[in-house]
This record gives C-alpha cells, structure tokens and sequence, in this order.
C-alpha cells in the first residue's frame, strides 16, 4: 500500500550528514525544514519544541549523538568515548517527561561502549538508522493491532498529535487513525484542538486533511459533550511515558478526556510502542511533570490573550491512571486493562 | 463597602439616551465603547459578542426596547406598540440559548402592554433600569449566599467570566468568588481560559486583576489534572438557562468540568439570578444550543491556527444535568442538590 500522504511527511530526517528537521512551530502556515549540525542545537530544538512528540524527540537525540561523534572523534579519537558524555547528558536533558529521549541515549551510549577502536559516525549512523526505522515499523503494527479493536464505521476523538510528525513516520495514536480509516473501522475523527500549543489544530488537522480522513476540530472543553452525544466510540491517544503499572503520562488533557471518557462509557486507548514504557517508573506519582512557560497559556502563538502581570500554569503533560485506560497497544501486544503483572509480561514477551 | 473595581466595570450602560456597551471582542488589550442607538444595532452587538454574559444581554435588550421606543412612538403615536414587536423579536432572536434575553423582553413586553396613552420612553427606560438595578442587587446577594457554602481558604476555578462585564455589575459566580474572597473563604482562584472566545484569559483575569485577587489562568484541559492535585474545592460557574429540573446550559466545557469536579470529589456550585431560571424548559434536552461559527475554534482571535479548509464544531453552550451540580445558587435561596420540586418551590418562594 502506498500512501503519499505520511510517507511526504518527515518530521525528523538525515540528509548530506545532517539532521534536518521540519519546524512545527509554524506549521501549517509555514513550513520550514532546519538544518542542525551539532548536538547542542538538537538539544536547543527539542527544548523550543522545533520538533515534538515522545519518538520523535527520541529519534531526534538519536541523530544528535551521532553528529556529536563526528566532532568528539575528530578533535579526539581516542578519548571521544569520554567526552561525549557530556553531549548525551545533554540531549537527555532537553525535556523531562518523554522516556524515549532517554531509552534512544541510552541505546547510543550502549553503542558507543561496545564499539571497536576507529571512526564510529558509520556504525552509530546505522544505530540511529534503526531505531528510526523500527519506529516506522512498530507505528505499522500498532496500526493493525489497534484498529482491530475498533467496530466499523466508528467516530473516534484524539487529543494532541501522534502521527508522522511526532513519530519516525505514519504514528502511534493517529496510525491507528490510519489504519482505520484505511480498513473502514473508522468513519470519522474528531481532533481535540490540543491548548495550549494547539499540536491538534495545527498538526493533526494537517496531517488528517493531508489523508483525507473526515475529521472535524473541537474546543478541548467540548469533548464531554461530544461523547454525550454518542458520537465517539474510542478515544485514542500517545504518550510520553508509560509506567509499569500502565499509569500513562501524555498531553496535558488526556486525564481530563479520559475522565469523560469513562463517564461516558467510551473506550480510551494508548498507543505507543515500547521504547515508551519504563518499567523503572513504578507508577505515575513517579513522573515528573514538565512546567511550561506561561507565556504558552498567556497567549495563543504570538499573540497575547491575557492581561499583562496575568499568571498562569501550564504542566505540558498530565498523569491518566491505568484504571481509566482500556488499551494499551505496543508494536508487541495489545494489553487490556492493563497493570502491572500484564505489562512485564507485554514487555518480556 | 466600596469596591472600585467592579463599581468601575459596567458591560451596559445607559448615557446620553443612548446604550453604552463596552466592546468586549477587544478587551482586556483595547478598552473600546459603543454608542448603540438602534434596537438593530443592540441585537448585531449581542449576536456578534460586543456585549455576553446571560444578564448583560438580557439587561441590553431591555435598553434596546426603550431605543425601539423612542423611534416607534415618533414615528407613530397611536400604534407604536404594534410596530415595536418587530423590534421585540429581532432582540429576542439575537442569540438562543441565553433565556435572560427573552426574560427581558418579556418584561418590557408587559410594561408596554400596560403603558397608558403618550409618550412611553421615561416607563420603559424607568423599567429597563430597574432590571439592571435588581441585577446588580440579585449578584450581590448572591455572592453573600454561595460565600457562605465556602470553607475557609479554599481554593476555587471558574469556568468563562461571569462578573460584571457578564452582568449588569459585580458578577454571578465572579461575584460569589469577590464576596468569598472579601470573607477569607476563597483564597485562590483558578480560571480556564474558556476556548474559543478566552472569556476566562481575557475578560474574568481582567476583573480578578483589578480587584486583586490572587489568580491562576490555566489550559481549560488542566482542569482536571489539577483537581487532582487538590487544589479546588469547588467549581463555581454561571448559566444561561436553567430548566425546570435543574439542568444546566452554560458556557461549552462547563459539562466536561462538572464531570471532572464529580470524578475528584470537588462540589460545584451554580450561580445564576431567577431570571435565568426557565419552568418553561423542562430539561436540558429541550434547551436550543448555539452553534457558532467554525472560525472561532479554527484560529485564536484574529490568527489562524488550523489549516486552511479544515472543519470544526462550535457548540456554545452544553448541558450540565442536574445530578452533578451540588447546588444552585439565585437571590432567593441556595438549591442544593437540585431536582424540579425544589426549583418550583425556590421560584415561588
């Protein structure tokens, strides 16, 4: 099956030794790729949210540290293994939640220990090649194994954007969404507009448009109402880091959705692939929570909405407990109403 | 006491027989008047938000019969109060849900009816001001009544801005909220921004600014996440129509809230003068929603956010049911747990 629409969409690539980014603050009025060549600008990238999205942001490091071995092997072939310590610290540091930024380090730095003497670009080049290419993959398989869940002819809500643009390609959440639409499962999307860097908006709607999928945008608020009208079966989502005991923390506004989602009797499902879950985070108490500026809240893109002298609070992500969630879908399982003892046994299998 | 804040704020105003009304489209950056002095020209401000919030449109109207008025009897001595009933029904058709705008006209409606021969503006305009004065006086005993359900040191969170720009001065819930914050019963307040029209970042952190009281803007989506944290006691909103039954219309995203406030264990409390209170209506399901214009969710203000062609939904309003409000709040009593008996016998009370 080829499909131009997500296979167009790139948010993270690497091109004439170059990470090349797509920049999803202007989009999708602008659309403007950055060229980035050292790992503090990756890292710069990431914080600013150039590029966004939990395996996104994981491939992105990924890249980052192999432009960060060009420099340290060539000023110092052999310490480059020590000094590029700082580099991957660095980058593991660029946002807190997402656990992909630090599984896709952490894969690196295993790299770089078991790596021979001599040039490593090549060798740690293929390493970040892979983990962006079984992104790819396990997105396609959670498409499958996620839409099987749905009965046809389905509306379904999701919140902030899960497709190619926060993922190597085609996406978690919205892979499904592709998924489907494309096998008749899925009639129509409703997008939650995603407050407040709008990622449902201005992303997801594009990427949407881009397929031709029927969807349709709403205020935040307004998906209570919606489920009350019986118009979404499923809720599906992504997420930035699943704990062991499947308590999921995702974009600010998932808990609240899944709130009125189990009030409403509609289903609530993850979808994100393994490199997601961190069965070191016992449970959600043990996430840290990422506080935004409050400038992002204050305002709505450049423009200021707010009083002067006016405060906000803006935590970027929440904490949805386990109990509220129906699915689980990695590339390996689907795990229903997940916990602790299934997840071990999703992750080990 | 003297309070110069909210004595400072009026949404409509009488002057110079003309009707006054603060742009509110334009606030808090631009501090505009509009010198309104056709009934034309009240219903476009009211349809196109120069002047919301349920009394204030209902207090405009009641302005606006008196501009009617004061053209149909130069025009025509004798049959003015035929002629005026057209003017009567495009006020009344200016926006649906609201039940205050035809409370409103109704009244002025029955001042007209029993106006003896000659020149009716001084009774109209002597009718229009008494429902603006019984409005402001309702809110303040309003706010007396819902402090009083308050524990001390609470901390509250508003939903869309329901003070004196929504009023004919001081508030409904924002009045509850300046009375309980006077009486050491609310110590913080946290407002949703109220997406699309950011009646809570704009208009009700405007009016908490002023009176200096301690506030926090937040994601309408954070709502949850921070109930969660313990940090409101109770949600305090307004109303634009309240059916027989105690169902609730108010301002998109109050039901998802209200759900929200049920999940955590946090009360929510309804504040809304008689005047919004319709026996008429015996539940939410007949109450008419507002759907508005898709812009209004597809961009922010005047900025586009999603892509060009996209859809959106753009209900106004929604439904709280009965069994989620804890109590409703008018000038005449506090209804707690509120059910179609204990309305009745409130209203007759």
């Amino acid at each position: 099956m080829t499909d131009p629409g997500y296979d167009r969409i790139r948010a993270v690539e690497w091109k004439n030794e170059r990470l090349v980014l797509i920049d999803q603050r202007r989009l999708p009025s602008v659309s403007e790729h950055l060229s980035i060549d050292t790992p503090a600008a990756a890292a710069d990238a990431i914080r600013q949210m150039v590029v966004r999205g939990a395996p996104a942001i994981g491939i992105t490091a990924a890249y980052a540290v192999v432009l960060a071995a060009q420099s340290r092997y060539a000023a110092d072939p052999a310490g480059w293994k020590l000094s590029i310590e700082g580099d991957l610290r660095l980058l593991d540091a660029a946002r807190p939640t997402a656990v992909n930024l630090r599984w896709a380090i952490d894969r690196m730095r295993r790299r770089i220990q078991s790596m021979p003497p001599g040039n490593p670009v090549a060798g740690l080049l293929d390493e970040a090649k892979a983990i962006h290419g079984e992104d790819i993959a396990a997105n396609r398989r959670m498409g499958e194994l996620g839409a099987a869940l749905i009965e046809p002819g389905s509306g379904v809500l999701t919140h902030c954007n899960t497709g190619a643009l926060a993922t190597g390609g085609y996406g978690t959440a919205l892979g499904v969404i592709r998924a489907g639409y494309a096998s008749g499962r899925i009639a129509h999307v409703y997008a939650d507009e995603t407050r407040p860097w709008l990622q449902g908006a201005r992303l997801t709607m594009w990427e949407l448009m881009q397929e031709g999928i029927p969807a349709t945008l709403i205020a935040d608020s307004a998906a209570a109402f919606l489920m009350k009208q019986g118009k979404v079966k499923w809720v599906i989502v992504g997420a930035d880091r699943i704990a062991a005991n499947g308590d999921t923390a995702n974009k600010i506004g998932t808990y609240m959705t899944a709130v009125a989602a189990r009030h409403h009797g509609v289903k609530f499902m993850v979808v994100a692939p393994t490199s997601t879950v961190d069965l070191n985070t016992p449970d959600g108490n043990a996430i840290l929570i990422e506080n935004r500026s409050e400038s992002e809240v204050l305002g709505c893109g450049a423009q200021r909405m707010a009083p002067e002298g006016a405060s906000a609070w803006n935590p970027a992500f929440d904490v949805t407990p386990a109990e509220l969630i129906d699915a689980i879908v990695t590339e390996k399982a689907v795990v229903e109403r997940p916990d602790a003892q299934k997840l071990a046994a999703m992750m080990a299998g």
